[in-house]
């Protein structure tokens, strides 16, 4: 039996789980994986070569992201709080689905592509459904982004898909 | 003989075009497109299925993404000035390529996925070697997103991939 430590993300609701970024069902996308670490929370991401932006270099979408979808874990974990501490994550707990209410990124300096980069978010204010976390990027240990996300508890609006008009 | 008015990403020099985000020359990429229109620069992008957040709504860090992208080419429009107004474009310009150096999106409402975005851009401040470059996404004609960006140009440690260590 494994006792590997889930990432935040295996723990959204099957249903919630489509996410590009980071969701485990979507086969398509970067299925990124936020793990938590004391009392902040790390991911890490090696770009495929397409993900350039001049030659050589992380493009800033994908860098936002990143940090984007690495937040909305930072703040699940938080409200999961000692489920998800240390290194005693329960497998069956069920992380809760923040979305983005404002995303703030500074590129310090440019990203270079082909390292595996590290992605460590902390919250720095929160409230029963809204949470503000801070992000680092660092590639091979040097620090190129820094940014702020305003995350949400997911709305009611968004527990179905829209309907068509 | 066409006379199909280029984007100013088909204005980018060759050795620059690969962006992940809007680069002609990356096959795998979104390849948005921004075309000036009066005083703004207008691209329009309609995004996958794959690229959900929740079921049925545009994952945040593609919207990141687009508004990116798009601020680069309003800044590099700004900077071309005339040679790239209204219909007299020149396919023989050269675009000049700015990179980001902060971004902020505020998500307003939940963007659908399925129908095609508009995205809008506007210099609000200029320098010689910085733009500040206002955004909106519309879904449908609905506003769901506004945005910030600093767009720098290019810097020399920029102009050749970096060393490998």
């Amino acid at each position: 039996m494994s006792t590997r430590r889930p990432s935040i993300q295996d723990l959204y609701p099957e249903d919630v789980a489509h996410c590009y970024g980071c969701g485990r069902s979507n086969p398509h996308g970067h299925q990124l994986k936020s793990f938590v670490e004391g009392d902040e929370v790390v991911a890490h991401f090696t770009p495929g070569p397409d993900y350039s932006s001049l030659p050589g270099f992380v493009y800033g979408g994908l860098l936002a992201s990143l940090v984007d979808c690495h937040a909305m874990a930072t703040a699940a974990a938080a409200e999961l709080g000692g489920a998800v501490a240390g290194s005693e994550v329960s497998g069956s707990a069920v992380a809760p689905r923040y979305v983005t209410g404002a995303l703030r990124v500074d590129y310090l300096k440019p990203t270079p592509l082909g390292v595996e980069l590290e992605i460590r978010g902390r919250v720095k204010e929160q409230s029963e459904r809204k949470k503000v976390v801070e992000l680092t990027v660092s590639a091979a240990g040097t620090l190129t982004v820094r940014a702020e996300a305003v995350a949400v508890r997911m709305p009611k609006s968004m527990e179905q898909p829209p309907q068509k008009t």
